[in-house]
């Protein structure tokens, strides 16, 4: 009896925030793997703010996933049989087989994991793409030197949770803004941020500058939306603003929003401030790749980078996470457990 | 009979667009120097955009000119009393003694010219702080390629004219943006920049396009308005942005002007496309001043950089060549002859 596929398709694009019915559950013979191939089964599903975009059928900076293709995304997944010199039945990998429990591969793009060195599903968060997006947007972007502030917001997510504790192995002063008292105390109590700040608290913009007394010199812009609005007039001469996201707006409208009209005022502060403002796709410093696979590690194992995960179990499940996702409902690393991983 | 000074105070804050009356004429007797003191000619004052913000109480890089208190500007002067060791009379250097005839020195930030190596005046112009706000933030933060595009603004003017003409040293395509045909005849025909367009013109965000064909890889910022939306959509992805000056905005109201807003679809684009925007003075970069000063004097001799001078003669008239230089009716550096050049 063949294997029985299932992958989550997009149904249509959304327009606004994605709706369960922009999602469609297809069930399908499993693949067989063709000379030189490898079927997977996927173990854990990455789910990450990025993917909203690749919905939209808006220039980006990748091309977006079809109507009626499966959804794109990062995956450890499990050899179950190997037609590839490269790779054994059992071997666990790194891939990007999407929202599906079987994909084939032709090898490439695959990165083997060792389950002794740490838990695979880290391949998706902490030692994956995000984790990686934080240590490269800071380090070489915002490059704090000791003593400096450094804002995050998601502070608790996947990226934020990363760029605060690397700032502090810098010697920076993390500051975080999380939504909730849970968030809030996991980012100071357990991630070890010198201060955080909810952004649900009708001060929050006077809570933040309260703490930021020397001001802001790096943020680290994964958020958008109001937050901007508070960190933008603290920043200090020089400041560093590396963009890596803007979750708020993802489910923007294409038109413009009413005013006022910001910009004029955002650049003159770039001009009076010597502000930088840089966006980036972390596979732009994809040679910094091996040095942070070989540095993360280190530092988890000196318990310096900490990191969470919020699991969800079943594909099926995939499409409310990722909607909740986007309205910040996640809390840590936000991974769906597809197969067997026991 | 002592020498009479003139000088040009600051009468009050303009709100918005300065007027004749912001500014006072002043007359006095002459100051004396003192021990270590020279006494300085003003032969010719530098009208630089930069100076309204100087007239505005609002925080910016520098501190304001107080009300009363004579125009901040770059000068260069003649020395007509030496009791400083390090200089003689009749020596020339470059000051920065603000919008009057005579000022005391006590030497410091003055730099000595050479009558016989170049006009002195250049040293406000191609060979002085524009021509060095061209040459920096276009090297070091515009970072032009071989057979890219880089854009600027204000073409004909002290900054956009030596930007332009550094990026074609530098192997790169020059597009000029100016306004009226004699300043884009001069741009193309006299600057040699490969295509100029007339931002006078009814569809010059088309135009712009149309002598864009491969997209803007640089756009040095120094003029803020329509041009940046013109611009903005033609950014390739890894564009750089120096922003050096606004000069469409300094006139503005401090509150945000009406809508739509802006902003969240340009931080779209500096995510989407890796931009990079960065403000900068050009004082940031003064170790490569040097290099500067040996490098533009052997492109001006080699007929590789050139550059146009717009001289308006005595002090007097310097309030009403300010307030045409920030609506664009200036050609070339602007310059005011106050003293005995002959």
């Amino acid at each position: 009896m063949p294997l029985k596929n299932q992958r989550i398709l997009l149904a249509s694009r959304p327009i606004g925030s994605p709706t369960l019915e922009n999602f469609r559950l297809d069930t399908d013979d499993a693949p067989e793997p063709a000379a030189g191939q490898l079927l997977l089964e996927v173990l854990y599903l990455s789910l990450d703010p990025y993917m909203r975009g690749r919905m939209s059928a808006a220039k980006s900076y990748a091309a977006p996933v079809e109507v009626g293709s499966v959804m794109e995304g990062g995956t450890v997944a499990r050899v179950i049989a190997s037609r590839h010199p490269g790779y054994a039945e059992g071997d666990i990998v790194l891939s990007h087989s999407g929202w599906q429990r079987f994909a084939l591969s032709d090898g490439t793009n695959l990165r083997k994991l060792d389950p002794a060195a740490a838990p695979v599903s880290t391949a998706l968060g902490v030692l994956g793409m995000p984790g990686f997006t934080a240590y490269a947007g800071l380090l070489t972007i915002g490059r704090p030197r000791p003593g400096e502030t450094v804002v995050v917001a998601a502070a608790s997510g996947a990226v934020g949770s990363a760029v605060g504790q690397i700032a502090r192995i810098t010697g920076a002063r993390a500051v975080g803004i999380a939504g909730g008292p849970e968030k809030c105390a996991f980012v100071r109590d357990e991630l070890g941020f010198d201060a955080v700040v909810d952004h649900r608290a009708p001060d929050f913009a006077r809570q933040l500058a309260a703490v930021c007394p020397d001001g802001i010199d790096v943020y680290f812009e994964n958020v958008g939306g109001a937050v901007w609005d508070a960190v933008f007039p603290l920043l200090n001469p020089f400041a560093r603003i590396p963009v890596c996201g803007l979750i708020a707006h993802y489910n923007d409208a294409p038109d413009q929003p009413t005013g006022p009209d910001r910009l004029p005022s955002v650049m003159r502060d770039v001009l009076s401030k010597s502000l930088t403002i840089r966006g980036f796709i972390q596979r732009e410093f994809a040679d910094q790749r091996p040095e942070f696979y070989r540095q993360a590690a280190e530092w988890i194992a000196e318990g310096k980078l900490r990191y969470k995960e919020d699991i969800v179990d079943g594909l099926e499940n995939a499409p409310a996470a990722f909607i909740d996702l986007l309205r910040g409902r996640n809390f840590g690393k936000l991974i769906v457990r597809v197969g067997h991983t026991g």
